[in-house]
């Protein structure tokens, strides 16, 4: 399975290629990276991006320290500073800290291939639960990029596409640009192009048109944070979709893994939204877009809720309208 | 009224001034058009855009034809030309050698005066209605570039803005950035940085967010065309906001002159949908945005059904829930 499976991370025997997601879709440009140096650059800079791939990074760069037998503890902390406010990266370094005490660098980079190996695994688990709910000769609808490029492998709601394509289900996928960043544009048009699955870009307003038009069965989305009864901040625009989904009768599914569910947050109204700068909007790399002066609302997520979900996967299976209750009943993530 | 209202059309004695939209937001840029071949330039070139101004267009290139005293059909012909699918340059260009028929070149500047002017007022008419139902305070939502600059003055859905404004009603304007062409964040946030009424730029996925948090009244767009029954084509996310705000619980709005609604058609499905290039969503300018040989669905416009519509906004007057027999009821347009 990992063996040829799309990741944007490569271990090298004894360095990393970490695939530089900024030079996408122009691009395929891979970065070497020798030195825990070189892998600070390549999270800081966000050359790779997405929390499990932030974190797996930051696991072969401990593996890349025991090898070169530099001194752990000072390289850790380099590691966590490169993205002072990933919890995954911390957490991952942290695990090959409480793992690897010995002295055998190896073992290093035999844990961090264990973390990646896992990654993959769990996002196929997700994938496979939600491939088994789509029909054959479906057409889904998905939102910016949730694949492999921000994950171990196969991605959350990517994934569940991905492995329905294997399956031979998926007819085409309707992948909205997602702007400000055009994630969808930019990373989802290009995994799938990558792995020969039919799929259409559309601009982010004509997805309620495709909808009535086009009639995809699912339209299927990722998670950054999902509170205690099921409501879920995800991508701007995600809120949109599901709303339309409803009304225009699509079904609508959320792919997360366990982890994403923050079971100390009663309701989506406790997750706070961070808000950007509005030159993301007025501004395409440098050039204007707007008038100079342009004021802009650039809220990063918005949050969807639980009742307009028809169903959540998670490594544990498919919760059908997913709810306060049935949250509570599934086992909280494994460490 | 006319003397400082923003127009993107201006006569100067013996020439015409045309403000040259590609260039806006970055600059403001007049084109001097001393000659019917530079008035054809503009138009064929887009210098100039929306029905209305390039109709205008071509009847200030007439009264430039009969200033000169060059050959009238020939000219005519030119001017038709420069675009050859735009049914109001046509229907401008022989209504000025309809009523213009002696030497006196004066009376054909007069007359395409009188038709820029009469096109203001139709539209100020139509904003007067539509602003008397916008309540003090409001916060309003519109779509795509449906302002002075698409016509002789004031705009459409814009225009109801814009005296709504006047009137000290608007608290602020939420402008969708309208993906692929970027109408609102190049002109639609141009013109309200013009006149300094309060806006904020969203991207188009984020509207649903924003109708949740911060509440606007009304959603307020202009119409391409309109069947007999009252569904509505205009720009593609159009039909995503009404569902939205219906969804939502924000009342939509659709402004439009009579001579929009085509009695021929007997519903929104008799509406034929342009679809064009995939390349629009694909590259921005000269700048690539999706991977190379990126597919696209590029729908020009949706339809939005006429249930989905609280109130038509017309020069004649404002309808609620406007269907077949109320818009058998007003009157037909004035030729």
């Amino acid at each position: 399975m990992a063996a040829t499976m799309l990741t944007p991370l490569r271990w090298m025997d004894d360095h990393l290629l970490v695939l530089d997601q900024r030079a996408l879709p122009a691009e395929q440009r891979w970065i070497r990276c020798d030195t825990v140096a070189d892998v600070v650059n390549v999270i800081a800079g966000m050359a790779v991006r997405g929390a499990p791939a932030i974190g797996l990074a930051g696991a072969y760069g401990m593996a890349i320290a025991a090898l070169r037998s530099e001194d752990l503890a000072d390289r850790a902390d380099m590691l966590c500073g490169a993205r002072p406010t990933a919890v995954h990266l911390a957490w991952a370094v942290q695990a090959m800290r409480s793992r690897c005490t010995g002295k055998d660098a190896q073992a290093w980079v035999q844990y961090a291939q264990q973390l990646h190996a896992e990654d993959a695994e769990l996002n196929f688990a997700m994938a496979s639960h939600g491939a088994a709910l789509i029909s054959p000769g479906s057409r889904v609808m998905t939102h910016c990029n949730t694949g492999a490029l921000a994950t171990g492998g196969w991605g959350t709601a990517l994934g569940v596409i991905r492995v329905a394509h294997g399956a031979g289900k998926i007819a085409e996928v309707l992948a909205g640009e997602t702007r400000p960043w055009l994630q969808g544009a930019r990373l989802t048009a290009w995994e799938l192009q990558q792995e020969k699955i039919p799929y259409r870009l559309l601009a982010d307003g004509a997805m309620a048109w495709a909808m009535r038009q086009l009639r995809p069965e699912w339209v299927i989305v990722g998670a950054d944070r999902i509170a205690a009864n099921g409501d879920t901040a995800n991508k701007i625009g995600t809120f949109s979709l599901a709303v339309l989904a409803r009304s225009l009768g699509v079904k609508f599914m959320v792919v997360a893994p366990d982890a994403t569910i923050d079971r100390t947050l009663e309701s989506g109204a406790d997750i706070p939204i961070e808000e950007r700068p509005g030159e993301e909007l007025t501004r395409l790399g440098a050039q204007p877009i707007a008038p100079a002066g342009a004021v802009a609302w650039n809220p990063v997520f918005d949050v969807t809720p639980a009742e307009l979900i028809d169903v959540l996967v998670t490594e544990h299976g498919a919760i059908s309208q997913p709810d306060r209750s049935q949250l509570a009943a599934v086992a909280p993530a494994a460490g």
